[in-house]
């Protein structure tokens, strides 16, 4: 499987590739663009070396990475070839993204750099200035970044190329995505899983990843484990992961070229082969796809030797070889013979425009890769087709009278999203779908699978919408990739391991940060979580899949890119995820179970109160405008249990005012000033009160709810109940019990906090103890739940029907801020 | 390299493995394991099925995962014989950890269980209380757990088991360390990462891995990929990763047991011929290792089907496959009579003890896998020797007045530790330490290394104390696996990435929670984070490298069990990192930076403020108990930058009452009843104030210093400055710049909250606006910080030697509280 590097045969065609003249004009593009990467890196002025290197010149901090460089410029040499020569629609994305001068010279080579950013000039001014912004402050990143033009794979954490190329490729059949793999990003976690992401991937109805797996043989200063097994074994890994392996090894260019021509067409050829085959029908079964594995040294090209060191072909060439060029002749005058080697007086004309006859090895317009669409997503983004969720929404005769689960509803959703957007919309998951009950889309799809289909499976199928694999690292990179190239999607999972992707979300926000202040980014959808077997219900998996914490380190990216909702019951779950699925540049987290629980809003209720993003349930509160105390609560668990805590007050305290408010856009509780979804401190007040004690039930760490509302008025009087970290082997109540957030406990906290009760309930307090040692026996005598609670209801607790308003009962004429002033729904 | 199943002959020897009796016995001790796992689901009375099932003696609520463990079970039965057999000293580690009814089965099975849990008894009641107590309130959960005997791997996240597993076996020369990767697990980015740590593993002097791929063929709802992969790519695979293959498959044990007899024979005969090889020098290369290719069928002797439905060999019995049998007559039947098939009268004598001919199966004393001591390491852990920081301490003649580079001096103190503990102390890394001036242990160690080794190679060896792989997870489960088992040591990391472990950094907080709890755990080894190349001299690498959240995370956890410190200079990380590596059950995580620092304080100083954790430094305070303001700061930038500010305040304006507070141990912020390092109320007063104007500069996100400082009297008053997401290319001071907490607009703070100054010192604040404008734009001009920034020094700055106290000055007639008032370093 294996293809030799000497081997020039293509496919049974003879003779070499490429005539001297082609084989020297490639060379000649190559170092242009390894000329234009050293420049980047060293040159404050004199761009193109017209006279002798002088101190002034150089910049005073140099910073960059030149060790993959020149690799990753003769990728790009060679696959401008292939576009020209068979019109190949491709996109370059450079898994060693420190390589960020070559993606840049690249672009500035075929123009479109200057297009992008007119003020660098395809002169010598334009170079210069090319050259000055690099690394520098007020100017471009050193690796590949959101200001590429052609990007849409940042250089910064390593890992992510192959299943951002995955993604990419998805519903775009005529899409090649040509991914370097790093040798050092070889060794981590989410790239040796994502290899895997080819069993994903359908002939027919998708594009295809090209793999250049680059071995350079170092990392910052260690040699890579591919380039140190035997090769044998290395072959045998890459055939593993389902590969036809292309080699191309060596380090004479004027051999390597002819190689890497060669291989290009066969492995072009080879994808074609397979998507004509499975096209036309006569595909019999799953092909390895083809891939390069390119072997060449670190720092190509580069000096060999400084001061007695090797250089070329170690680690010592990573990042910047000659650092003292400044203070340094000798060093300076390396750097020039470097520069020189690369003969810049043929590459530029007396103008410092790049000649012609390099410019022409350029793709035509949008097939250069750098002006590849399907690089800037957005523009060729189509909105979903969203359905009103009423009409998926659950009829609600009074609150809490039914129940339903409500990830099992929103499949229902879901199922709709995706008949109606068969191409451009995906839902990811490690394995969860089925288990986060959202398993009505197989009505209308199935799960995409290239390996073997058995008939003891269900709903696995060679196409289709739902992408499920036990890598959370490659579900999240997939969708990146699917969303950056302009569709749309839903990433399901587990709550407590979300934090698995903590850092490709990190990545992510920064990216959507970063694009939301350049002009020629057009915005792409939003990257959806649905986060469910949440914190609260863990019977059997206990403390280990318990963190409700991935709300958390979403806050501390910037506001205007995140987005958390905590939607308390399956209508209200529905408009959110019909909102989040149309909006454009964030990332939304949505918290919501999947076990059955009580429905307290209708259709039109949940849309109302969803709008706001939090409000004052009527029907739960007994006080007109002057609440002895707040009940509020944010996420389903909590909910359940401050309503019952209010039926328990409402009972027992009857005189007792008091506001039951309900949270679903958490961003709400922040100011104005630090979040766009922020409440006025008035519309604050007005639902909290600036002096009345606040009792909070909230679905995660309490902390947050005070970071949230540090700003607020009255924000001395939120005392917050959550997730504490002391759970164990529980049922259900017991887990809120060991964390002092049942119904029971929130009673108390009322009875602690408003003054008034403090004698005058210390009767019910002490019945609420009890009432706690009670339900806690209860579970350990009988493992479930005591019946008063496992059998309560909302209406059969409040005792008579008068207790119990009718469904709609919740009114735009309370003491809540009206519609009119909520922010935008963005 | 792949050993047929059929093929018996072992290494030459010809005939069975197995007498008739052999087999029988082995078979009989499975099936007594398998027994248990499905009593321990199912059952609440009636452990011995000595009458017919009635509804009340099922579990109202069944909780459990039945598919992983006959398999887990069988892999455990043949493990047993090979120790009997051969002497072997072998752990046992499930990946698959949610089969913990097998690990308790077969704890139960050889003794220890009960010797652990002296109330669950070897006859009928103690069968009850085992069966009753799984994921039951107040129980044990369903996966192996820290409560599980020979458990050091959480059944929680997946991907682990290898990692945990390879540290283990380091400098554990004997020791062999069977891992049960699931096929699910398979997919997952951490485990595929893993398997390269076997080039990790020295053969002469750290034991062996013997990985067993279950392939059992199905996930919660999906088939896995290795399943359904030709099995000729999957062998591939995993001898690309450098696995001589073994496979074992099939679904009839009277063939299986003889096969896995057969198969695990040679598996530890060719561990020990590689190890014998390597350790007599006759060894020429890295060999592939054996590993066990387990092919069996999920579920396998449960019911084959239920309701119409395949069960056995599917995804549906994945988890509890029989799920009405309190209601349901058929179920239940079904129940009774799978239990009854495993013949638990044969199992079980009258009083209900396992009958002797099984027990006599398990092999003695700690040769046992859930009595092995390396299971409970820190019976086996002996406190590292560690030198006096002070030794290698830098001399201070007066604070500011020299400069180092924190971590390379750092690396002295770690060259000591190695030097004076050469086999149990690990320093891990991706690709890391010399980047991270680390590698002044390279003076006394190497990097260990099985790949090929060339001659441009530095520190590279066949063995060493440092681990350098590029797989943040893998380092992480490595370290983990090495301090699991009683050993030592550092995880080198740059700060933005260690978000990579987020989630194995939650497991393991975790774990070390519940194992405070356990009575007969003994206590481990800290698991020390040294977090550098840190946030704010991104100067190259950006915004995408930027990201100071990790202590966030960290804090979410138990209040036990992290830690969290910020040394501002160099004797402060010395004496920092001697305080962590002597704890034990702790999560540290030090930032420090790599860059040049100025010295503050003198070895001798530095021992005395980190002791306090926090303190008013009065060489740079100009109060006597009544200040103005309060500066603080937490971190080395936010340091250099807090002095500056002074530097300017105590200049311009001498009148002005400051006081200096710097904190090295982030949780002397919060109150002593949050968390053991808490300072009093009255000592934070102290330090604080309750009423003046506190101007913090942190380095990391700003509100988490509001939410240690939460409770305290004065919160109010105290003013964040930090990082925010705004950094792009830059200057280090345009770097701090950007983010609002260079010492200019430190001094606008203090200005804009000191009231006397608002009119006072308007002209001040605006010089301070200006020299902004002026460096931020110098930064644009010349790409280097002005040169009134980079060439400042407190002694230039506060203008003559009055103002500079001579080294010393650091006194304990302080303000400050004393050293007897300060909690002990814990």
């Amino acid at each position: 499987m294996t293809g030799a590097a000497g081997d020039t045969a293509v496919d049974g065609a003879a003779g070499p590739t490429l005539s001297p003249q082609e084989k020297a004009d490639l060379h000649a593009w190559w170092r242009a663009a390894n000329y234009l990467a050293v420049g980047q890196i060293y040159l404050l002025d004199n761009p193109l070396l017209r006279r002798d290197l002088v101190p002034d010149d150089v910049k005073p901090r140099l910073l960059g990475h030149w060790g993959t460089t020149p690799g990753l410029n003769f990728v790009y040499t060679h696959l401008n070839r292939v576009i020209r020569q068979q019109d190949v629609d491709a996109i370059f994305m450079a898994g060693p993204g420190h390589g960020g001068p070559a993606a840049v010279a690249s672009a500035y080579l075929d123009g479109t750099y200057s297009e992008f950013y007119p003020h660098i000039t395809p002169d010598e001014d334009g170079l210069r200035a090319l050259f000055r912004q690099f690394s520098f402050p007020g100017g471009i990143p050193s690796h590949v970044a959101p200001e590429t033009p052609g990007s849409i794979h940042e250089g910064g954490e390593l890992g992510y190329v192959l299943s951002h190329a995955y993604g990419a490729v998805m519903d775009n059949p005529d899409l090649i995505a040509t991914a370097v793999v790093g040798d050092g990003e070889f060794e981590t976690g989410p790239l040796a899983a994502s290899w895997h992401a080819n069993k994903f991937v359908d002939p027919v109805h998708d594009g295809a990843v090209l793999p250049i797996l680059h071995l350079n043989g170092w990392k910052i200063a260690n040699p890579t484990i591919p380039a140190r097994i035997h090769r044998s074994e290395l072959e045998a890994l890459l055939t593993g992961y389902g590969h036809e392996v292309f080699t191309v090894e060596g380090d004479d260019p004027e051999v390597l070229h002819e190689v890497m021509a060669t291989t290009m067409d066969r492995v072009i050829g080879r994808i074609r082969q397979i998507q004509q085959a499975a096209r036309s029908g006569s595909a019999t079964g799953r092909r390895p796809w083809p891939m390069i594995l390119l072997v060449t040294p670190k720092g190509w090209t580069g000096p060999k030797m400084i001061d007695g060191l090797q250089y070329e072909g170690t680690w010592r060439s990573h990042q910047v070889p000659l650092t003292a060029t400044r203070s340094n002749d000798e060093h300076r005058a390396m750097l020039q013979d470097w520069m020189r080697s690369y003969r810049p007086e043929e590459l530029f004309d007396a103008d410092g425009t790049v000649v012609e006859r390099i410019r022409a090895l350029a793709p035509a317009g949008d097939r250069r890769m750098s002006a590849n669409p399907h690089a800037n997503g957005g523009l060729l983004r189509k909105p979903l087709r969203l359905r009103d969720f009423r009409e998926r929404g659950v009829p609600v005769s009074a609150p809490g009278a039914s129940v339903h689960e409500p990830t099992r509803v929103m499949g229902d959703y879901l199922l709709d999203v995706i008949r109606e957007n068969p191409d451009n919309f995906k839902l990811v998951g490690p394995d969860e779908t089925a288990s986060n009950r959202l398993d009505a889309v197989y009505q209308v799809t199935d799960k995409v699978w290239q390996g073997e289909i058995t008939e003891l499976d269900e709903h696995l199928a060679h196409s289709g919408r739902v992408v499920e694999v036990l890598s959370e690292h490659t579900c999240q990179g997939i969708l990146e990739g699917y969303l950056l190239t302009g569709r749309h999607g839903l990433f399901s999972c587990y709550e407590a391991f979300i934090h698995l992707v903590d850092s490709m979300f990190n990545q992510h926000a920064k990216w959507l940060k970063v694009t939301n202040g350049i002009g020629w980014r057009a915005p792409i959808s939003s990257l959806n979580y649905l986060l469910t077997s949440h914190v609260w219900r863990q019977d059997h998996n206990g403390f280990s899949h318990q963190d409700p914490g991935f709300v958390d380190h979403v806050m501390n990216k910037k506001a205007e890119v995140v987005r958390a909702y905590f939607p308390p019951d399956t209508n209200t779950l529905l408009s959110t995820i019909e909102h989040c699925l149309g909006t454009e540049q964030y990332v939304n987290v949505i918290v919501a179970g999947k076990q059955p629980c009580f429905d307290w809003l209708s259709p039109d209720e949940a849309g109302f109160h969803c709008a706001r993003g939090l409000g004052i349930w009527d029907w739960a509160s007994n006080e007109a405008g002057d609440p002895d105390v707040v009940i509020a609560c944010a996420g389903d668990v909590p909910t359940l249990e401050a309503l019952a805590a209010v039926s328990i007050l409402r009972t027992e305290l009857p005189e007792l005012r008091i506001r039951f408010v309900n949270v679903v856009d958490l961003m709400r509780l922040q100011d104005d000033s630090e979040h766009p979804h922020g409440l006025s401190a008035r519309d604050f007040d007005g639902v909290f009160t600036t002096d009345r004690p606040v009792i909070f039930a909230y679905h995660g760490y309490p902390w947050l709810i005070h970071r949230l509302t540090y700003r607020r008025t009255g924000h001395a009087n939120i005392h917050v109940r959550g997730y504490q970290e002391e759970g164990t082997t529980s049922t259900p109540f017991d887990m809120v019990m060991m964390n002092d957030m049942d119904r029971y406990h929130l009673v108390i906290d009322v009875i602690d906090r408003v003054p008034s009760l403090r004698s005058h309930a210390a009767q019910l307090r002490q019945r609420m103890v009890d009432a706690r040692a009670r339900a806690r026996r209860w579970t350990r005598d009988h493992g479930d739940d005591i019946p008063e609670v496992r059998d309560w209801t909302w209406a059969g607790a409040m005792g008579s029907d008068e207790g119990v308003p009718a469904a709609g009962a919740l009114s735009d004429t309370s003491a809540d801020f009206s519609p009119a002033d909520a922010m935008p729904r963005n």
